[in-house]
């Protein structure tokens, strides 16, 4: 399409990009400023996150704003994003380390993704990391025998076993592990390891530049006292510890992750079968639409494994599957007889359950979709 | 949690925040610079979007940041946010009236959400517009007898018979609707109006602050050269139109919009029926997880009505529904023969199938996640 242009317009615009660079030198200006303040907290071994301090900081902003006659929400979103960046770089200057005299951390599966972003965040707060990969099993009692933490990041199909296959691990120390399940993995480390256990869960994909806000699941296994040290340097790390029961988490898991996979993994299957044209479809892109694709499609940019594992994992997730099943089956039926009225009372129904969080998953959503919109551009 | 503090600690974030407060400073000088282009903007006519200036400009911070250290993202990604407000404060002055010698605009439906966006956006460009609800109809053959434009808007399943009971219009009057499918409205307008006829579908909400960015399909009827002027203003509204044709755009929609939708009606009501605790489930919120929740939660905060509409309105969508369910039956196979190989197998196959657009879905989502946990406070 053509743009038109004017000597006004373009004098404007001139201005406009002048304002442009100066918030430019502001944001270097900040991130030297963000620095300092990472080489403190370092020395201090203060966490990289602190809630009180960025909510009190943004009210402020949100109310000078107001009176100069800035939009509040438009500031709170700049600073936020500029946070993200002040926290990721907060990653460089490494942290403080909570327990300099316990023995060496070693990640069994340290080679995966997981395992290579632990690996860095011990070896940026100073431990020793040693790493037990596939390969390395043969010199598994001298990777172990002086271990302070050992911590498993294996596929979940593999977990148990890997955990059965350990030596006998120092009495003192920590055994931990990372699988997105949390029944089976602690009950086998409880069974294999008489000291100090714990099983962890992070809620957050091997490719984030900082834990800032993350969240990380805690299941209690044996001896609490003794890994305190290591909740303290995982918070410091800026993620947030969320305690859960086992049984809990894996309930959760199952109705939110496996279950939305497999549901997402049928859409894909039915959208191959209908011959769908997906580049059709995304010129048709409304953020919603683009969104509703994208959620199903990045399951196949991954692996296959990864959501096998997940899925199959666990024995209760056929009887979800089956019982979502019949609930499918229950709104073909009405569909079947054209039956609009018995959809929508039962949609009324839904909502009813839902109560408050409908209001607040549209809020959350539609704050989204703001920011997808605001990424388009002609092509995309 | 305790946030220990320093002095030194504390000078930092002084200087911290007078940055901060200079970037206030700088967004205020830039909304009266963009409301001055606004202003330009109206009385040339010009679109509010324009595409190729904010690539241009985009392309040119990012290397400057480059060159200063600063992450060219994080340039990039202020800049799109500050833009979406420009968007929206450029509305508040108006727009160019393309056709001002055209008869008065008569939204039918003007009440409802879009049908009020849309009085707002014809006004704001200067033309007559009327209002016929539907306690209206008694006095349609007056505020029809000089129209110009005729405005279908109305809820899906009355789209057709609203269009049939419309007075006889003038005959150069445009006859356009904005239903969410196009084949029916398009043949009971072509059928009921020898006029200028065309079928528009506004791909997002009502609640948008501007049309800036976002897609209108237009699904061609008659007289393609009489509604020109009608597409231009729109651009100028800042949208961005794609054409279809209507069986193409209904399959489409079908594809996402109607499956999508009655997949998550189905989660709701499976959460619903497995007693999920919400509550517990957000408490182990990790940015995609949420998401996942939200896009299913986010249907039962809207109206059952729109719903069942979208839903219920195409006959086909009962063939399409079954086909999935197909989909879900051979997953659900594997999953009681525990053929985890099979599943995998499929799934390569599929993601095969979506090839490099698999990797796109993931790398968008993945913004989106960031910029959520961007969002995210000690509570949320």
């Amino acid at each position: 399409m053509s743009e038109p242009s004017s000597v006004e317009l373009d004098r404007i615009r001139d201005r406009i990009d002048e304002v442009d660079q100066e918030l430019l030198t502001l944001l270097r200006r900040r991130l030297n400023l963000v620095g300092e303040v990472g080489a403190i907290k370092h020395k201090q071994g203060l966490p990289i996150y602190a809630p009180a301090r960025e909510a009190a900081m943004l009210m402020k902003r949100r109310s000078e704003a107001q009176a100069m006659g800035v939009p509040p929400q438009l500031i709170e979103d700049l600073l936020r994003r500029m946070m993200r960046e002040s926290y990721a770089s907060e990653n460089d200057v490494g942290f403080k380390c909570i327990n300099p005299d316990v023995g060496p951390v070693v990640i069994v599966g340290g080679n995966g993704k997981l395992g290579s972003l632990f690996s860095q965040l011990f070896r940026l707060s100073g431990y020793e990391v040693r790493i037990l990969d596939k390969n390395d099993w043969d010199r598994a009692d001298e990777l172990l025998s002086d271990a302070g933490v050992v911590v498993v990041t294996v596929p979940i199909n593999h977990t148990a076993e890997v955990i059965e296959q350990l030596p006998r691990l120092p009495k003192e120390c920590v055994l931990l592990d990372l699988t997105s399940i949390k029944q089976a993995p602690l009950a086998a480390m409880l069974a294999n390891h008489a000291g100090p256990v714990v099983g962890l869960h992070p809620m957050f994909g091997p490719d984030v530049s900082s834990l800032a806000k993350q969240v990380v699941v805690v299941c209690h296994g044996r001896f609490e006292e003794k890994y305190q040290w290591l909740l303290e340097q995982i918070r410091i790390w800026g993620a947030r510890l969320h305690e859960a029961s086992a049984a809990e988490h894996d309930q959760a898991m199952q109705l939110v992750q496996a279950m939305r996979h497999f549901t997402a993994f049928v859409y894909g299957s039915h959208l191959r079968r209908e011959r769908a044209d997906l580049d059709q479809l995304l010129q048709f892109s409304s953020p919603i639409y683009r969104l509703e694709l994208a959620m199903v499609g990045r399951l196949f940019a991954q692996d296959a494994k990864l959501y096998g594992d997940i899925i199959f994992s666990q024995p209760d997730t056929l009887a979800r599957a089956r019982h979502y099943m019949d609930r499918y089956q229950e709104a073909l039926s009405l569909l079947e007889a054209g039956d609009q009225e018995g959809f929508e009372a039962l949609f009324d129904d839904i909502a009813d359950w839902f109560g408050d969080f409908a209001t607040q998953f549209r809020n959350e959503s539609g704050n989204m979709l703001l920011s997808a919109n605001d990424n388009r551009s002609e092509t995309g």
